[in-house]
């Protein structure tokens, strides 16, 4: 990133011979990051990270003049999806469009056929995340885009926590619009993605001049997206490594866990399909006494139950009750967590426990 | 920057040490901001640029449930501003707001008695840039604010422009927002911020988990925060020097272009108040031609006519022909500028000219 501020800081559209070359290196990141989800560079659209991708997506379809003929019409959300996607759906309700969620089943995923239950005839569009941060199930994308095309619906996903894991593909995903963000697969903050499926017909969400292909205006943050592009590069090229090894190192701490511990510790959604490197993870303990013992983890817990953060939403739908949430810890493991820290976090929480 | 995505690359409402350290340097960052401008750091909100701060004052502000008993209203914007100002306010015609343009007088400068006499009983914004970033002229936005202030009506200043060179302070200009671009002052790309006078509610402009005073969801881009507040630092302490450096430098340059031209070059606004590093210069020859005998020199010219590019649209208001336009260079000087740079950009000009 770092030539991208000291000697080519120009922007693409500027006229000199540096500005060409920021615009190639522009260009360069955009392949790497369709290389990430194998599609055209021309359907990747940048975005200032996952929040924007989501909105975009939602709002830019929604208030497509391209769908204006459309009445208001109805929109699924499952129940599982991150505020920006929520929030986003639940914004256009003044303008009439009803947004219904999607109930999550007990085993911490949506069921494709109560979502063909809950379309009618006025759905314009489903949202349905492919993995989820906090119990890290893995969502039948596929199946419910598929349904979704059936009848003339659209499907977007917030795939933002499967890049840097697992492999992510649009032709088998099927997703008409893909959101992305940097910094959860090691790229920089403040940066994201929008796939963008070739043919559809999104509104921009905000006004000036127009870039990234009339979808989002303002100077494109290049060494971001530079950045960005070499994060995906590496996640292309790790995945199906660091997806064995996330594999083995969760095991272990799962297994260490429950022989280290006379009360055993429940993974929860464990029979569900689930992305190798996150959590969740109801202990025999609170957490507050948790925490003051192992300061050396970093771990994810409920904050606020009113109103409901996303780990206690997440709980709650697959059914935990306040007193279970109060003891579950969400656990991630990044691409340089080594077995050695991860005996030495079983240690720590064991001693927590004890 | 570079700790804040090496070792301190959390998020500030983490569960760590770090994180904590992480909210401080944020906080740390906004205080320098809030120097920059002369506010309270609770009156700054970071953004991901100048675009998304123009489109958060302006759509944030009419689309506000705190103002929602209004009338759809009037909104008078300058014929000088940005399109991230513009295309955000004629997004808001299809709600029934009405935009006028407010027509820029030959001198480059907007003029309060011209706005006094456009002032609707309806009005409820005005967006004046603090300076024209093609002909570098200061608009009179305190008199403009003072005016709107006696009919109870809000003032947006784009003063992205103007940082890294004058000092701006808001007790003096008295704008109700202030949008501010980090890379126009050399702090990095893809990070803004707005300034939002206390007591005045907008809404925000896109959906999630509430952050920044709950005017911007999303990951906060701690790196860029923070250099942008080192930028805002380095620019409060050197703006006067650098301001005398830029008005020295620019006369030398003018100086050298009319003595080496036998058909003297046109600064154009001369006499009106402008930022001391901005130059529009209407030179004897077509651009094209001196485009290629200056190839080593970084400057700005009108790329489009229909639709009218930026440097069109402030030519065009100050009454310049297209063939003027044609022969017109936008050249700025940076901090590093030297006195030789300067001379021996007059050297090419003069020869490409010649």
């Amino acid at each position: 990133m770092q030539p991208y501020w000291m000697t080519h800081f120009l922007l693409p559209d500027q006229e000199h011979a540096h500005a060409q070359a920021v615009g190639e290196a522009l260009e360069q990141a955009r392949e790497s990051v369709a290389g990430l989800v194998g599609c055209e560079s021309f359907e990747i659209v940048f975005t200032s990270g996952g929040t924007e991708a989501n909105n975009l997506a939602i709002l830019g379809l929604l208030t497509s003049p391209a769908h204006r003929n459309e009445s208001p019409g109805h929109v699924l959300v499952s129940q599982l999806e991150h505020d920006s996607v929520t929030a986003a759906a639940r914004s256009l309700e003044a303008a009439g469009i009803e947004v219904e969620m999607i109930p999550c089943e007990p085993e911490g995923v949506i069921d494709p056929d109560r979502v063909k239950s809950m379309l009618r005839d006025d759905t314009r569009l489903v949202c349905l995340q492919l993995a989820n941060p906090v119990l890290g199930t893995i969502q039948p994308v596929r199946e419910v885009a598929d349904l979704c095309h059936n009848q003339g619906v659209r499907l977007h996903c917030d795939a933002t926590q499967v890049f840097g894991k697992l492999s992510v593909d649009t032709t088998r995903l099927r997703a008409d619009t893909i959101a992305i963000s940097g910094h959860k697969f090691y790229g920089p903050k403040g940066i994201g993605a929008i796939y963008v499926r070739r043919g559809l017909h999104l509104s921009p969400i905000a006004y000036g001049e127009p870039r990234e292909m009339g979808l989002r205006p303002g100077a494109e943050n290049v060494p971001a997206c530079i950045g960005m592009g070499a994060a995906a590069n590496l996640a292309s090229r790790c995945a199906g490594e660091v997806s064995d090894n996330f594999s083995e190192l969760s095991a272990r701490l799962l297994k260490g866990l429950q022989s280290s511990l006379s009360n055993e510790p429940i993974l929860l959604a464990e029979d569900a399909p689930r992305i190798p490197n996150t959590l969740a993870i109801e202990m025999p303990r609170e957490v507050s006494r948790i925490r003051r013992a192992a300061r050396q983890l970093v771990f994810a817990t409920a904050q606020s139950t009113e109103p409901p953060d996303e780990i206690t939403r997440a709980l709650k739908a697959i059914g935990r009750t306040d007193a279970q949430i109060g003891r579950t810890l969400r656990i991630s493991l990044g691409w340089t967590t080594s077995r050695d820290q991860v005996d030495r976090a079983v240690g720590m929480l064991a001693e927590a426990c004890g």
